[in-house]
């Protein structure tokens, strides 16, 4: 039989999956010759083993043999102290293969008895110490091992004197192991792996270490390091320091540690060992690490190091430097930076100039500015989202419990933490906009407000965050857009030769183009002219359309929509001069056009006599499911006159255009097809006036499943498919967007959904029917082109499966990076331009 | 180069669709020696010829040719007379090889001149005659090859004399042929061809014959026959007879004629060459036959013999008859008659010979008529039908809410809505006459009433409906009642032995399941558990369950609604003992038990507290498309004490027969899944009461495309699959039955969609879906059984369609005869039990 527990010396060359994250940094760590306290590790087939049967027999035996050589490597005996030799105590920690910071559990100083703490203070000659240690022993012991809260167990100390399994180490120990096992399973940790794609299966390993202590004196500390920036990614020792403290005080935010900086000060030769210790983690791991360290009376021991969670500018500083450095190569480099955070970057901040005074200011955590309403809980986050309304969770601090709320929101306020509490690091992880540390502010939760300076918040409020400056304001406050980051230019710049997939924007508007194109994208993929009949001037023609009841009076409001869409066409086509705009016709219900019933009903009742006109109109055209309703083809071939309308602007804007001297590129796109004979159609009205300008591409979206089953029918009819997934997407699960805060965020909590198909492209379903219809389109009409407008568009894993099976992917501006990095991913991993 | 032009003897052989269902039978007609003018025949392929290049060159020399032989067969010339010797004239007619009668055109006495109507009135000795004749001719080749309207055309005749085209008679052939083949492309017949499904390029033959006539006098004459009734299938001559007449007098309907019958008395002889006639027909044509013959002073003509049309009624009688007359073989009775049409049979119809005109016409969307007093509401049936007054339930569309006044009236009639509206399903289910998408109908049920072409319709109005026609009556109208159950008893008993696939009925109701049962219903395929939650004792429990607030809350509303749900249980299971009863697990949103938010504003105005957390709750869960929303299994897992309560109610039933001494076979399904992992969490759920109870057949509706598509991971967790083709049709073409209505009928019409694919399954696109779930369904668990439960489980076609493919359909009760007629029609074309 093989073993399952392994001295960190035994351990060297086991893989990360075996060892667990944390396991193997510290086997390397040690490897390397870094101090690294003595420590055994239990792999994660142990873990799974358990969770499989409920128990493993003889792990305990393993333990025992491997706990004599700890005690054989400190000096120490587990759990009794002997006269000036303290007892050897342990930490018992989880380590996933993958890093699920916070999401289970730890207990520090295990095998701590009442006998133990005498000797404990005997040889520290400090009782005070020795006490602290014992209770921050029962507390998380209690509440890891036993389930219970920590305050209501402290409480019942005296009473747990008498409980056997705490007089006896081994049992402690036993049962934290059992308890890390479990904690896998626990609903937050659950959660965090559900958001993050991690498989169920992988198991923890359990990391059982030889304590040392933080808490021994002001020449003992604890510290969390960092080898370069987390926030702007700068090559520079970044991290914090608590004096007298064990790990999880600074963990906790409970006392407010000091910048490491500081160590220059009164302990340089320590801060020197950092600077070295952080140099040797790089060139080992290379990459950027967050280590964990205690010193014990002078002496520095690093207790873990992982790659350390970066801001997305961090990460593309990091990558881009390394690969000048040399310590990476630039398809690494462009591998490291993950595409969903791109948008991150340039991500808008508040206008200074135009802001007021901020209500209060905390510590910048997490990029970006953001306007949300106040929410309190994940509960009020799910209340006011799927409402429609953007929220900014705030917390006196956030634990692992509270990630819902801090995944739906757009903002993180915390009253507690620094830059490293739980807070920060989640929040940047997410790419949300984050202050935490605010100390002025009060939080009360259960009562759903907050006060600041007499002035109270309560749950709807709306709120501003800039999370790159640490500032909260009252209402809405006028924001300014991030500029260009030549770090992130150059690392597209490497990016670009492994892209193979074309990358195109949904814009609607001159600005929206422009913006894009500045971002890179190589047209327009996705343009809604149905955006340009919401504008003020336009909507009372919009509504004279759709009351007309003669031909003549069609004609006239089609006459003055022509006007209005020929002009938007010309800017859009101006700003894209040279590269494919690609319109969709119209495509929402007529309905959207109007007011909603209850505003007609009420202007009818002041004795508005067009209201009344429009409220029987709206009452006909009002639909049960809108979504599946009378537009897009549907309406386009029952009302040609507003297909030849959209189709003649769009014609005529690229005619005047050419006699300017430009090279408009134009294509149109016919939405909501379910059948051959509407492409057919649609064709034809389309061919009348391509007689008269000469033709353009033309082509249909495939948003309605059986347009997929059909591909192969519809496809020698067009010059090119554009998947909207967004439809697709819905139809194929029964699923519309607009209801699906009902169920659909706990369906994704609950594991019913691995993720959101409404965000990322489902590969099982949504995605066959795409590879059916890429086959069966391809097949009839080689020369057919096929691209994805949905939102999926600028979703990175969405693009990366997309990638080998279509021309193009259209994404909104912002994320037209994220799609670019994402395409040159894909092709890097299938060998594109290497 | 093949000959395009033939003489009935040298067509022997010929296929109709070269010659056309009118040429063909003439052909077969003159084999069989009937007496037939001669004739030559223009093959199909002619015209298609003709359609494609807009000319034949050769064929006018080719129609010469066969016309000289025509000339030596009659012993006239054709256009001239000569001396007592009249000219030869002829009929030109279309006959496409698939019938379409009335849809094209025909022209008599073509190759008459201004001096060949002397020369026809020299040799009739009837100048009366000869002119009557010649207007005929200008009549229609005006009509038909010049395009005129009649009666203009008639008053032109003196200008007219003057044409050189009319003074030609190869001019006129040549330019009626070429008539004839346009003819394939006027509007009507496009439609016709839309309707029936006909293809676009099958082509019409054309038809050149020689003209005998029919008012050469009182011993002349012309007429129309039926070799039995097409009404009620009699096996007796049935026709009409218009003396001294040409066959369009009959058909234009100018002249009313006599029954054949009158015959008897004043031309015995003839009356018996006609019944003579009448029975070779059959013997050779082995079938009903409509034929049309002439009277030529005293001489019989057979001019074209076809198939009859026959109601749903005669087409039972008359297979039935002629299997046992030996004509036909029972396998071919049983594949003659229209399933769709058996539901109508059982139910009386509006006696049209005695009817008045109708006052509107909707769509027949449950057959059967029935007399009764107008009502607009649940409250209104109740009140009638309490003073013991029939009532028909009138309203803008239905929704569950009216499901009270649909049940207690004996007809349902809709303005909006389509074939598969709410209103059309549960009316079919309820075996209630209804008629919907009377779109010219306007109603105002607060004011109790509606109105049409400015008649006004009050509650308490006397009406007749009939949804067999779509048609409906002010007051009460002479009703037929149904016949012929034991014929249709000894068809279907016919039928039985060639049917593979098993039906089942969606059945509600103890009642429908009797009578489902009564049907030949081999057990329920869908049990709509909601239905029972809708009834007026139980609705305040559901409302309850909605607004619980506390479990205790909950619980107790699900108390209540479990007892009863356990008795609806047992009677169901009751009325099918030994027979498997399939029950749907909730299907509808929350919401859809809630009354309206405007009904809900009125009361809370009206200070109805209860109302107004109704309301509160209503607007949360109000939905923008509620078709894909929070229901079925999403909401089950979601509410897991609705599941248990509802599975519970089903076992516990079940039980108690057991103990009555009964063998009840209860399975469960659950609905609109999506993923595998949400059967799994409900198998999960179903298997602790499994656990208490014993287990029963676990399903799952496939109805959203995505459970199609991942079949294969879902098959190996469920006992069978029930594909839900209403939902499953509207998600994969995107659209709403309940919408629809605003493009749906002119999407058909246009021809965009060959069919309303709610109606009648698309087997392209759904079908696709089902074939494609089949398939892995089965590969990945060979036991599992499959089924289909939607409205089309009773539609012909597409249990045609199923019937290789699944192991049972399940269609309402009294479609069960067309489930089970249709299935062995596949059955015996895929040679089941030959």
């Amino acid at each position: 039989m093989e073993s399952r527990v392994f001295l960190l010396s035994e351990a060297q060359g086991l893989s990360k999956d075996l060892l667990g994250g944390k396991g193997y940094g510290l086997v390397a760590m040690a490897g390397a010759g870094l101090p690294v306290p003595p420590a055994l590790i239990i792999t994660t087939e142990a873990c799974r083993a358990y969770l499989e049967r409920g128990e493993v027999p003889g792990l305990m035996e393993e333990v025992r043999l491997k706990m004599a050589a700890l005690e054989g490597l400190t000096g120490k005996r587990f759990g009794q102290g002997e006269g000036k030799t303290p007892p050897l105590l342990v930490s018992v920690r989880s380590g996933a293969p993958v890093s699920m910071p916070g999401m289970m559990d730890t207990i520090l100083n295990l095998g701590l008895t009442l006998e133990g703490v005498e000797a404990l203070a005997r040889a520290a000659e400090n009782p005070r110490f020795a006490w602290d240690t014992f209770r921050r022993l029962l507390a998380m012991y209690g509440e890891v091992v036993l389930g219970e809260k920590a305050e209501v167990f402290e409480g019942m100390l005296a009473a747990l004197k008498a409980e056997r399994r705490v007089m006896d180490p081994w049992a402690q120990l036993s049962a934290a192991v059992e308890a890390v096992f479990r904690s896998w399973l626990n609903p937050r940790a659950r959660t965090y792996r559900r958001i993050y794609g991690i498989p169920e299966d992988l198991g923890t390993a359990v990391v059982v270490q030889a304590m040392v202590y933080g808490n021994l004196g002001e020449d003992s500390g604890t510290g969390v390091g960092f080898t370069r920036s987390p926030v702007t990614g700068e090559k520079r020792l970044y991290g914090e320091y608590l004096r007298n403290a064990q790990g999880e005080d600074v963990v906790a935010g409970i006392r407010t540690p000091e910048p490491l900086e500081r160590l220059q000060d009164y302990a340089p030769a320590l801060y020197a060992e950092l600077l070295e210790v952080a140099e040797r983690l790089e060139r080992h791991f290379r990459d950027m690490q967050d280590f964990e360290f205690t010193v014990e009376k002078g002496r520095l021991y690093l207790l873990q190091t992982r790659s350390g969670k970066r801001t997305a500018k961090a990460a593309v500083r990091i990558a881009v430097e390394m690969a000048e450095e040399g310590l990476i190569s630039k398809e690494e480099a462009v591998l490291r930076v993950e595409a969903n955070a791109l948008p991150g970057l340039l991500k808008p901040s508040v206008d200074r100039d135009k802001a007021p005074r901020p209500l209060l200011k905390g510590l910048p955590a997490s990029p970006g500015a953001a306007s949300g309403h106040a929410v309190f809980s994940n509960e009020g986050a799910e209340r006011l989202n799927a409402q429609g309304l953007p929220t900014i969770l705030i917390r006196p601090e956030t634990t692992p419990e509270d990630i819902t709320g801090m995944y739906l929101s757009r903002g993180i306020l915390t009253a507690r933490g620094g830059l490293t509490s739980h807070a920060a690091v989640v929040a940047r992880g997410l790419g949300v906009p984050a202050v935490v540390g605010a100390e002025v502010l009060r939080v009360y939760p259960e009562e759903g407000r907050a006060v600041v300076d007499g002035v109270e918040i309560r749950e709807g409020d709306l709120l501003t965050l800039d999370g790159s400056t640490g500032e909260i304001y009252l209402g809405t406050v006028p924001l300014v857009e991030a500029e260009g980051e030549a770090l992130l230019q150059k690392l597209l710049s490497w990016a670009e030769p492994f892209r193979r997939l074309g990358v195109r924007a949904n814009a609607d508007t001159p600005e929206d183009a422009r913006r894009a194109r500045a971002f890179g994208a190589e047209g327009i993929g996705l343009c809604r002219t149905e955006h340009m009949f919401f504008q003020e001037e336009r909507l009372p023609w919009v509504r004279r359309l759709i009351l007309a009841q003669t031909e003549e009076e069609e004609r006239e409001a089609l006459e003055e929509l022509f006007r209005f869409q020929k002009e938007d066409f010309k800017e859009i086509l101006r700003a894209m001069d040279g590269l494919p705009v690609t319109v969709r016709l119209l495509d929402p219900p007529l309905h959207e056009f109007l007011p909603p019933l209850a505003e007609l009903e009420e202007a009818v009742k002041a004795g508005d006599g067009e209201a009344a006109r429009l409220l029987e109109r709206a009452k006909a055209l009002q639909e049960a499911n809108p979504m599946l309703g009378f537009r897009g083809v549907r309406l386009l071939l029952l009302r040609p006159a507003i297909f030849r309308m959209q189709l003649k602007a769009l014609l005529e804007a690229a005619k005047e255009l050419r006699e300017e001297g430009l090279d408009p590129h134009p294509e149109v796109m016919v939405p909501l097809v379910a059948d051959p004979k509407e492409v057919e159609r649609a064709r034809l009205l389309a061919e009348e006036l391509f007689a008269q300008y000469g033709p353009i591409p033309f082509g249909t979206m495939i948003e309605t499943p059986r347009a997929a089953l059909l591909a192969g029918e519809i496809a020698p009819l067009v010059d090119f498919f554009s998947f909207g997934t967004n439809d697709l997407t819905q139809m194929t699960f029964g699923l519309s967007r607009d209801d699906a805060g009902k169920f659909l965020p706990r369906y994704v909590e609950e594991g019913l959904f691995p993720f959101d198909p409404t965000e990322r492209l489902d590969e099982k379903g949504v995605g066959k029917l795409l590879r059916l219809a890429e086959e069966e389109g391809r097949r009839a009409n080689p020369r057919l082109k096929l691209g994805l407008c949905g939102e999926h568009g600028g979703e990175a894993g969405s693009v990366r499966f997309v990638a080998e099976l279509l021309d193009y992917t259209s994404a909104s501006p912002y994320r037209v990076l994220t799609a670019r990095l994402a395409a040159a991913q894909a092709g890097l991993r299938q060998g594109v331009g290497v």
